[in-house]
C-alpha cells in the first residue's frame, strides 16, 4: 500500500507550457492549421507529457499480464483455460502469436508478467513471475480476489513499468491474456459505470449463442451477489476484476507518475484504464486510446475516459494488438513535429484572411 | 485512347482461389478466428491481388498528382494559387512537407507529377513534367478540360503508374494538391451521387463563412451550368473535375490492370475513385480505403464505392498521408500472416466448439 500511496502522490498535470509550444511550431508547419488532426494532438500530448517541445522518439515497450479467470469454469470463452499458459509459452519460446507479430512491426519490446495463471510456470524462459494466485476466485459465487490481493496486484504493475522505466522506456503499450477475462472486464466496467450487463456483453473469442447466454448470466450475477461500489475502484477491481486488469491499472498509475505514455488496448486495457482513473482522476492525462473494439462494453469504457478512439479495424485479439497500431503512430506524429518544415523554411505563403 | 482502351481490358478480377488459401492459413493462427479484422480482410485482398498465398511485401510508392484548378480564381481556399508552385517545391527541394514526413514514416518513395500547374516548372528538379495545361477552366463558366484533356489525364496517370510497376513498386498511395480541388472534388462526388451540394461541401483548408458561401455557390453552379452525366465518368472529370483528378483515376486503373493495389486517400482520391469505378467496375477490388477526411463528401464517396475508412483522425490534409497511414498497415497484415504460429505450430489448445 505504500508503493501504491507514493506512486499516486508523484502523479501530476502536464506540462501545459511545453504543449503550448509545440502547438506555436505544429501551427507554423507547411500545411493548413490543424489538418493533421490527431496526429497533431498526439504530438502535443507527448510534448505535456513529456516537458519537451521537440519529443525524441520513446523506447516503447509492451506490458503482457496474464491470469486466469475463476468464472471460465462456466465455459465462457470459446477456448479451454489451458489456453491461458499455453499462449503464454507461444509469446516467449514460440514468439508467434499476434502479440509478438504486432510489437515487432511497431518496434516495441515486450515483457510477458505472470500475475495469476493457473498453472505452473516457473520453468518458462523470460516470463516475469509475479503470481499472485493459481488464477481468481469464480465472482459468481463472491468476491474475485480479497481487497489486498488487488492492492498487489496494482502495486505488481507499477513495480513492473518502474523497472523498465529505469531500463530507459517512455511509452507503454497495454497487453493482457486470460481465458474469462472479457466476462470480468464486462463486470468491471459494467460496475463502474452503473451500465446494464446485457447492453454492454460481448461476444469475446467469438462464442455461440448458448455460451454468451451463461456470460451474460455470469456477469449479471457477479454485479447482483457482490455489489461492488463504483466510487471504490479497487473495491469493483477485487469483487469482479481479474490480476491481469490490477496489474495493467498498476501499469499505468506507475507511468503516469513517472511522465510516461500509456497506450491503451481493447476491452480489457479499457477496463484496467477505468480502474486507474478511479483511482487517480489524473491518469487520464497520461493515456492514448488506440483502436475501437468489437466488444461493445469497450466504447463505454472509452466514453467515460473521454477519450477517442482512432482506429476501427473490428479487431478483438487484446494482447496490445491495437496498442502497437496506436504506438506507431506516435511514431509519425513525432516525426512530423521534427521533420516537416516551416512556411518560412520552405518559402510557401502562408494562410490569408480565412 | 488506345491505351486507355488496352488498360481497361486488361483489369480482372481477384484470384478468388488465392484468397481462399490465405484465408484457410488466417484461420489457422493462434488468435481467434477473425479477431483481427480488416487486417485479415487486408491480407486476404492482397492474396487475391497478388495471385499469391504469402505475398511479399510490395515496394510501396506515393504518386503525388499536382494540378491547379480555374475556380481558385473565386477565392475557394484559405490559400493564394501560388501556393500549389510553392508546395511543389516544397515536396522536391526542401522535402519538408505532411507528405514527405508521411511517406518517409511507411518506407514509401514518392513521385511528384505536374498535371497541370499554373506555373512554369520545367526547372524544378525531381518533378514528373506531365503538364496538360496551366490549370483547368473555371468550372462556373463551363466545363472545366475537353474531353479530349480529360482522357489525356486518365492515360497520363496510366503511363505514369506503369513506369512505376516496370520499376518494382506494387502498392500505390494516392497524393494530390491543388489549391481549389476540394471544391472541384465536391462537385465531381456530387455529380457521380446526384448529391446535394450543400450537402457534401466542407470547408477544405480551413476556410471562413464568408468563402464558405462562395465555395458552395461554385459547386452548385457547375453542376447546374455543365450537367455533368453521372453515367459517363469522362464527362463528369471533363466538366467538373482537375486534372489531377484524372490522373489518379489512372493510377487506379493501370494499377489494377497489373494487378498492383491501390490505398486511397482522402476527398479527392475519393473522387479519383470514383472516376476510376465509373470507368470500371472492377477496379474497386484493387483499392484499398484508409482515412476518413473530415470533407462531408468524403464518407459518401466511400459508401458509393462500397468501401470502409478503418482510420479515422480527423485529418484533411491529402498529399496520401491518410493512404501512408493505410500503406503501414498493409505492411503489418502481411508481416502477420507469415510471422504468427498456426495452432498446431505453437501446441496451442483449438477453438472448442463454440
Amino acid at each position: 500500500m505504500d508503493l501504491l500511496k507514493e506512486i499516486l502522490s508523484a502523479i501530476k498535470p502536464l506540462d501545459e507550457l511545453a504543449m503550448n509550444r509545440a502547438q506555436h511550431r505544429l501551427d507554423s508547419l507547411t500545411k493548413p492549421q490543424g489538418s493533421l488532426g490527431r496526429l497533431e494532438e498526439m504530438a502535443r500530448q507527448f510534448a505535456g507529457i513529456t516537458g519537451e517541445d521537440f519529443p525524441a522518439i520513446p523506447r516503447k515497450c509492451v506490458v503482457l499480464a496474464v491470469a486466469d479467470h475463476g468464472v471460465a469454469e462456466f465455459g465462457v470463452s470459446a477456448y479451454p483455460v489451458e489456453t491461458t499458459a499455453e499462449m503464454t509459452r507461444n509469446y516467449l519460446v514460440e514468439k508467434g502469436a499476434g502479440a509478438n507479430a504486432l510489437a515487432n512491426f511497431c518496434g516495441a519490446d515486450m515483457v510477458v508478467v505472470d500475475v495469476g495463471i493457473k498453472a505452473d510456470m516457473a520453468q518458462l524462459p523470460g516470463l516475469w513471475n509475479r503470481k499472485i494466485a493459481y488464477g481468481t476466485r469464480n465472482f459468481v459465487f463472491g468476491p474475485a480476489m480479497t481487497r489486498q490481493e488487488a492492492v498487489l496486484s496494482v502495486e505488481t504493475g507499477i513495480e513492473v513499468v518502474c523497472r523498465l522505466i529505469n531500463q530507459g522506456y517512455r511509452c507503454f503499450g497495454l497487453g493482457e491474456m486470460g481465458i474469462g477475462n472479457t466476462t470480468s472486464s464486462a463486470a468491471v466496467i459494467a460496475a463502474m459505470g452503473e451500465f446494464d450487463a446485457a447492453a454492454i456483453t460481448g461476444r469475446g473469442t467469438g462464442i455461440s449463442d448458448a455460451r454468451f447466454k451463461v456470460k451474460l448470466e455470469a456477469v449479471q450475477e457477479a454485479i447482483r451477489v457482490n455489489r461492488p461500489d463504483p466510487q471504490d475502484a479497487i473495491d469493483v477491481l477485487a469483487k469482479v476484476g481479474g490480476y491481469e486488469t490490477g496489474a495493467l491499472a498498476g501499469v499505468i498509475l506507475g507511468a503516469a507518475a513517472n511522465r510516461c505514455l500509456v497506450v491503451l488496448d481493447g476491452v480489457n486495457a479499457g477496463a484496467s484504464a477505468l480502474i486507474a482513473h478511479g483511482i487517480h482522476r489524473l491518469s487520464r492525462e497520461y493515456m492514448l486510446a488506440s483502436h475501437l473494439s468489437a466488444e461493445p462494453a469497450h466504447s463505454k469504457a472509452l466514453e467515460m475516459l473521454g477519450l477517442k478512439p482512432f482506429i476501427d479495424m473490428g479487431m478483438r485479439l487484446g494482447e496490445a494488438t491495437g496498442a502497437c497500431l496506436a504506438m506507431n503512430f506516435l511514431d509519425v506524429s513525432l516525426k512530423m513535429l521534427r521533420e516537416m518544415a516551416t512556411f518560412a523554411e520552405a518559402g510557401v505563403s502562408g494562410q490569408r484572411e480565412v
